[in-house]
Parts: C-alpha cells; structure tokens; sequence
C-alpha cells in the first residue's frame, strides 16, 4: 500500500469499534498514532504497529485524524482538545453516529481552520469490522474522499461518496430506519413460522440463504434462535434513530408509514419495559402479541461473521 | 458427483425458471429427461446433455420427477397426467408456488400411491438461478431430503429442511411477505435520501455494500436507479402472496402490523393503476406521494447477478 | 299509530336485545306474539300488552314477523322451524347480526316461498334501546321496507334504506370497523391526555360535549374513567367483524390502512390475554404500551343514556 | 344573566369565528366593547347590542379580554398593544389555536402583570358556534374559569375545565388527532360501502343516525355526499395538529399507530397536490387508492346545523 505509506494517521477513540478499526488500519500498514481517554485500551494496538500517544494534541501534526467517540459532546471535546495548539491536521474524517446539526457546526469549526472535513459514519459493528465487512457512507469535499479512499479501503470493505456537506448523515439515519422496519418484519414473520410449526432455526437458516438474507439478519440469527439479547444497540437509540428519520421525513414532505409503524412498535416495548436489552426483542414483544411464550432453541447458529 | 448418477430425473416444465433449474441439473452430471407443454423450448437443454421427452408419460419411470409449472391447476393437471400408466417415479419434488392447500391435496394424491412427496419452493428468479443463488425451502419426509439432496445441490447453493407436510409452502409466503414490506421500506429512505440530495444510484450503492445489503436489494437497485419495471413479478401477485401470509396470521393469531400496512399499499398501487409493470413500482407510488416525479438516473447498476 | 294496528307482528327472541325490541314495539300499541326458546323470558312482556306463544309455529300466521337472536345458525333454525306448517308471514325481518352470506341464503328460502325479506341490522345495545336511541339499517325490496316503517318507528329512533339485497349487512360491517377505530383512536388520545395531566373523565367530559362526541363515545366513558369493563361486545366478536370489513376490502379493492391497524392491535389484545372482558380493554392495551398502570377515577360518570 | 351584567367585557378579533361568538356574547346580554383589525367587519356587531372600539387601548379597561384571532404571532401582538397603557384588564382568557409554548409564553406575560389567564381553546367552526354547538376546553386558574364560566355558557353549549397551566392546549390537539382519524376512517368505509352499492348518501344517513354519528360526521356529511371541499381547515393545518399530537407522544413516551398512520396519508394527500381544499379530500384519496372516480351525488344533505 504505497498510497498508505505517504500520509500520516491520528486516530481518536478506541472503544469497541474504534479499536477494531484503528487495528485494521495499523495491519493494513498505515502509520497509526492512536489516543484514547483510557490510554490502557489503546496499548493492544502496539502489536499491529500502532503508536499510542499520552496527549491529544500528539495527533494535531498528523495528515488525516480519525474520530471514532460516542456522542456529538465527546466529537466536539476531543476536536476542541486537538486543535488547541498551533498544529493542524489537513483532514478530520469524522465516524461516529452524530446528528446532522452537529455535523454542520463541526465542518463550520474544521473548515474555517482550512481543515477538510470527511462526514463519514458506519455500517456495521465491533464483530463486523473484525469480519472485514464494515462500509463507510462519506459525505464533504470529494478531493477528501478521494485522498483519504486508500486509509478507508484499509479499514472497511466498501466506501460510499453520496456527496457534499453532510449528506452522509441522512443516509445513515435512512440505513438504521431500514434495520428498525427489517428487524420488525423478521419478527413477524419468525413467531408466524413457528406458530405453523416450523423451529425459528430452521425458518432463518433458510432466509439467511435466500435472496432475503443479508448481515444484518444473519448476525441477528443467534438472538433471534437462541434468544440472547445482550446489548448491540438500545432501543432508546434505534427510537431515536427512528425519529431522526421521521423528522426528516417531516422536512423533506415524506410519507414514510412502515417507519412510523415500526416507531411506534419500538416506543411499545419500551413502554412494556424492554429497555435494558438489545433492540432485537421485538421478537419477544411479537411473540407475547401472538399469544406464544418464547424459549431458547440452544442450537448452534452462524452468525456469519466469525 | 458419484451419488447424482445413481438415480435418474424427470423435469416438467421449461418455462423461464424450470429452463435454468433443468439447465444446471443437466450440466451437473445429472440424467434428465424433460418434458414441456411446448416441445420446443426443452429442446435447447440437449446442448447440457438431457433429453427431451415427447410424452409426459415417458417421465414416470424415473426416479424422482421435478415439477416447476405456473398454478396449482397446472400441477394437478400434469401430476395426473405423469401417473396415468403403471409406472410411477419413486419421489416428486414440486417447486411451483402453489397454496398450502393445493400441496396438502397432492400430498395425499402421492401418498395414496406409494410416491415420497418433496414440498421445495424456491428463493429466487431466472437470473438468480443462472448466477448459481437460488435456495430451495423443502418439507416432507425428512428421508426423500435426504435422498434427493444431491439433485437439489446441482441446482441451488443451498437447501433447508424444514420439517414435514406442507411447511416449506409457509416459509415461501413468510419469504414473499418479508420481500414486500422491504421492498416498501427501501421505496420511502431511497425518496427520502434523494429528496435530501443523495442520487438513488449512490444511495443504494452504499445500502447494497452495507450489512443491510442482500442479493435482492442489489438486483433490484437497476429498477429503483433506471426506473426500469419490466416485470418479474406482479403487484397482484405480491398482494396474492401477502393476503396468504394476513390469512396465516388470523389463522395461527399473529398480528402483522408492517404487513398488513404493506399489503394496503400494494393495494392502492394496484387501485391507482400500476398494475402492468413489475412491483417495484412500488417506488413511483411512494415518489407520487411525496410530491416527487422521477426520472431515470441512466446509470449503470450492478444488479450483482451478472 | 293506526297504520300499525293493521298489521298483526310475531316476534322471535327474547334475549337482551330482542326482549327490549319487543317492549318498545308492544308499548307503542302494536299487536305482538313472542317467542322464546325459553318462554320465561319472554312472560315480562306480557305486562306491555304482548302475548307469548308456546311453540313458534304460532307466529307463521303473523303478518310480519321479526327475528332478533344470535347466530346464524340459530337464525336457519328458527325460520326453518317457524315454516314448518301450512302458513307464513307476509314479511320476515331479520335483525341478527349475521354475514352476508347467511343473509342471501335467507333471501334466497324465503323468496322461495313469496315471503318479503328485510335485512335489519341494528347499531345500539339492549340499554340504548330503552333509551329510544336505536337504529336500524334496512336492505331488500323497497316495498317492505315502506310497509314496515312504522313498526320500525315504534322500535328505533331511526331506520336508514340502503338498498336492494344484502347491502344493509355490508353497511353493519362498516359501522363496526368504525367503531373499532374509534375505540383504538380514542384510547390513544385518552392515555396521551392522561399522561400530560388530564385526568379522564375531564378529558371525555370535553370530547363527548365537542363536536367529535357520539352517543357511542358517550356509553362508552363509564368503562374508560372507571375501568369497567363489563362484556357488551367481546374482542373476538369485534375482530370477527373487522375481518369481515377487510374481507370486503379485498373484494372490492379498498384499502383500509386504519381498519388493518386496527385489526391487528385487537389480536395483538387477544394474543396478551384480554379475552374475557368488553372490547374497550383496548384502552388497557394502550396504556400498558405506554408504561401506565391505570387506576379506576371512581367517578360517577353519565353514559348518555340512563 | 345578573351575573354578566355585572363583568365588563373586551372582544378581540371578529374574523369568521370570533365574529359568531362575539355576537352570541352581546345577544345574550353582556356588554361587549369588539376590536377588530378591520373595525368594518366588527360594526354589523352593534345591532346585537355591541360596542366597537377603534383602538385595541380602549379594551384594557374591560374586566374580561377574550381573544380569538389566528396565530400566535397574531396574540402576541394584539395582547402587547393591548397592555401598552396603563389600565390593564382583571382576565385574558383566549381562544385561538395557539401552541403549548405560545401559551406558556403567554401566561407568563399576563401573570406578571397579575392577569388572571384563561386558556380556552373551543371545538366547532363558525357555522357550529351559530348552531349554539360549540364547547370551550379551558385550562388555568380554576377560580378564573368559575368567574368567567357564565360569559363562556353565553357563547358554547358548554364548557369543560381540565386543570391548571396549558392542559387545555394537549386536550384541543388530541381532539383534532381524533378529528383526523375519524375523517380517514370514513373515507374508508364510505368508499367500502360504495364500491359494494350503498350511496355515499344513504351510508351517511345510517352512520349519522348511528350511535356513531356525532355533530362532526353530520356537518361533514354534505362535503362527502357532493364532493364540496371548500375549506374549513387546510390538509396543512391538520398535518400541523397531527405532528403536535405525535410530537406530544413522543415526549410522554405514548405509541399512537392510528395518529401515525393517519398523519402519513395526510402527508400523501399533501404529496399528491390536494393543497387547497378543505382536508376532507382524504376521500378522494382514498377513492383514488380504490381505484374509483367519485361523483356529487347531488342530493340534499342535511348538516345537522342549519
């Protein structure tokens, strides 16, 4: 990867995901820095070639800084921490799951440093950047994508340009919309095979292979089976994905009536309680709306990615 | 693929999907003979080395008999017809997208006259199958999966079993039910993300890569990108479909809100007139009610079959 | 009433509904013969001025003879029974709530026979009856209907002609898929209303006084504010009757977005266990969907009839 | 009415609606001074006995300001030149449909300047108040509203209070979510019932007269019978009302499927062009979505009004 060996990399964040990614990054061959609140997290990427740096401000002379946080108040935080001294990055590609307007205040922030700004937020988890199988959707200047395609093609199987500004963020919201309506779908359509008599192992396997099957429900199959509903993702965050959803559909005058069915199923579960565990317990709320006690069918299931 | 020599095959139907199925089992090694309505369209299949039969009666001796036809009528029809003499094949595996009822009734045709009954409808349309990823759903007995595993591997790249009678038949409405409410859900986020500004050919450039991506969304995405609805399948046959899997639901008691919302939409396409092209016109609906005329991107799309 | 003392009327049934039919009807001075499976029941009645009869061959010699009991398969017995012999009524008029099926097989013995058929369906219950609120929906031949009219006067406070045939029966229907929708609207508003600070009955109070308020939502606010939920119509009652209207819907190709939503979150109570109680559970429903225990306000509230 | 004579009154705004209630105000006997923007449409007011004010300054005396005009913008400013002076009035109480935020606002003005506030949103248009049909839903002090209650029976057929602050506000936006989905599920069985051979006429009759009619299907009855959409309330205005009541469940966590759904063909309705109507065009949607063209019946309706 000789395009890889010219620019140097920063790299913010290395919780769950940000670990996986920066590590793929470091194997890949790229020049790592890497900085996490926790610097005892990021130590591990040493061995894939990775630097880890004791201060932020380490990775302002980088090319091209990373950011991989949680909420839009750490994104600020950290950017603010790295740009306070003289340093500058030429690029910040921005991944974590922020919302549009905090993606707009930051390129106002990055660009009137002349710092080019990559929206550039994910499809997939922890397991799945592991698997090789992570997708970027990037939104900004094209030169910065086209400059920073390379580093990206080190991390993630495929990288997506939809255009300028911030772009990128609706398509991500569109993409956790679709995840909330298939999960409910697959719901119903699970607890009804297996009303028919059909074990809920037997019906994915087949769907995961059909024409139908995707990662999503492939990696969702063990929950679904095996009824292991360990926190992927909340369902207080995919409602209020939902809702970013809806409110752009509000925007831009757009009927979206299975979003707004699946949204109002998810408040439903909360609502009953079901709270603390992955959102894939829709499947637990369609069984109790179908009259079906559901129990694990303790069978071995792929999950596609390991 | 010493197994598959073992036993001999009779193939009825040469239509667009049976051709293909035919096709791959001929060129796997397998010894067919197949029959048609219209000589004429089996004849090709020699080029693979089957042979084409001129009496449908000449395929009762075969081992196991395939059946791939249009309607339950058709079925009936040529299964009387294949049993009318004193020879009977050992196993018929229908692969139309008949009704539970239909198969039930065949069942005890077979069943009455010693002959294993194989329920196998299929995921996938002509293309699919030609690009070697159709998937087959079985039910009978679990002993003719066995034996017939081998013919199923030449044809599909994968087979689940799913238990005995006429499940299969349930899982293949689930399967079709599952294919309209997402179909409906990428109609709404692809006007939506275009009505932000993201061009459909990007859009779903990135959701066909992303873990939501499945083969059908990628050879669907030259219809949503081009706008092209020659059909594959009508809207009056996905209503058809989806009616099958509201009418499980009140049989078995399990509510199908995101169905049945799906089902209404279908519908209303069918009543506002699209009723001659394929249902993915499913998205000019949604476009129309989004005060939105489309028009095609002229892109090239990989429907990742080709 | 002159015109009613003319004509001399039998009555069929007297359950709760039947037997306040029959008062009305025998109070308003008409001359009317009951009977009922079980003749106590129906002995009250004698104190209006009405006879009982000992066996239902009694009523053939009536001249228009009315039938108000449970099924249809109670309906087909009585009539059988009631033409057993030499003579029959000029006119019968049927007011169970039975299909439209039943109904045109009805049409179809009696027409047989020269007897004039009316079908009558009801919209109240046995104490909007006595309240004098009743009213019936009539199909068949113009003819009957104008000869009946002014026992229907003494009977209901208003009587709609629809049409020819069983169309009164269609029309029933879709009074009770309305009434399910606004029971299910109704309770999302009323627990929205809750939970920002409203208590119930100060909420109903405004929405039955406002323009929106029908005698319907009226009867029903006893079971909304004080949670009692005795059985006047059961949820599988009116999911039967929801299935009938999207039965109609498919036929005739409307699409019923409310009405199927509607349906489902009926099952989906059903499928939870509400099964024993008044359809208005509905409200429990929405309100555990929505994390709210209720309690009884223990207000005395009006029911707009009593 | 002693009592009324014993408060002074201040009427604000005499478009179509404030108009009618001014003039019921001064026709039962209090002593109402009227400012209008355009003081011409308030003059035809002293024939009941009215006042007409030519500046707003002149109402800061009264004991009692009512106040109905169109948007908050509009309340906002007529209030501040109203307590420009020095006089100000013992209670505000205001009636047009404003938001919670806006009234909030609004209390807390009028509360510092020790102005008792009355929020008092009403159900029914002009023609409704000269019925003598309209009700008030008021919320805020409870000793403001007994003070002002005979004022109020003056105007509205009755008057509910539903506690303190903005409570009335949520109670006036759940009466026009039931309001939309009522409408919507007329449309549906009305257009059931056509295309199975009832008239839209004699449909209505029957639901009208049903325990389910209310004074709101019978004054919409002419607009479905022979298809007169003049406006009474935009297509925009009630999507407005239905986003408030959804925004509303959303913060008190309240799933609301039949608002959902109803708001999204709405939406369509909207997408599709139908903009300048009244929003009972829902019927033709749903008639187009059913495939049917819709015709005036051209038949004499009555609105249950006039």
């Amino acid at each position: 990867m000789s395009a890889a060996k010219k620019l140097s990399i920063g790299w913010i964040g290395a919780g769950r995901m940000g670990y996986e990614m920066a590590a793929r990054l470091a194997r890949g061959g790229a020049e790592v820095l890497v900085w996490n609140r926790t610097k005892e997290k990021a130590l591990p990427l040493t061995k894939y070639g990775a630097e880890v740096a004791d201060e932020i401000s380490e990775l302002a002379a980088r090319d091209i800084v990373f950011c991989m946080v949680s909420t839009w108040k750490d994104v600020k935080q950290v950017v603010t921490n790295l740009l306070k001294g003289k340093s500058k990055p030429k690029m910040v590609i921005e991944c974590s799951s922020i919302s549009l307007e905090g993606s707009a205040e930051l390129r106002q922030i990055l660009e009137s440093r002349k710092i080019a700004y990559l929206a550039a937020p994910v499809s997939g988890n922890a397991k799945v950047i592991k698997a090789g199988k992570l997708t970027f959707v990037c939104s900004g200047p094209k030169k910065a994508f086209d400059l920073a395609r390379p580093y990206l093609d080190l991390i993630a199987v495929n990288s997506s340009y939809v255009g300028e500004g911030e772009l990128s963020r609706i398509v991500k919201i569109c993409h956790n919309v679709f995840l909330g309506v298939v999960t409910q779908s697959l719901a119903e359509i699970t607890v009804l095979a297996q009303k028919a008599g059909v074990p809920r192992h037997a019906f994915l396997a087949f769907i995961n292979q059909s024409v139908m099957g995707s990662t999503f429900t492939r990696y969702k199959a063990p929950a679904f089976v095996n009824l292991d509903f360990k926190v992927t993702f909340t369902p207080q965050l995919l409602r209020k994905d939902m809702d970013l959803g809806l409110d752009a559909g509000r925007r831009f005058e757009v009927p979206m009536p299975l979003a707004s069915a699946t949204r109002d199923l998810i408040q439903s579960m909360i609502g009953q309680g079901w709270t603390e565990q992955d959102f894939a317990t829709l499947l637990l709320q369609q069984a109790e709306m179908s009259g079906l006690k559901l129990k694990s069918e303790n069978k071995e299931v792929s999950d596609g990615l390991s």
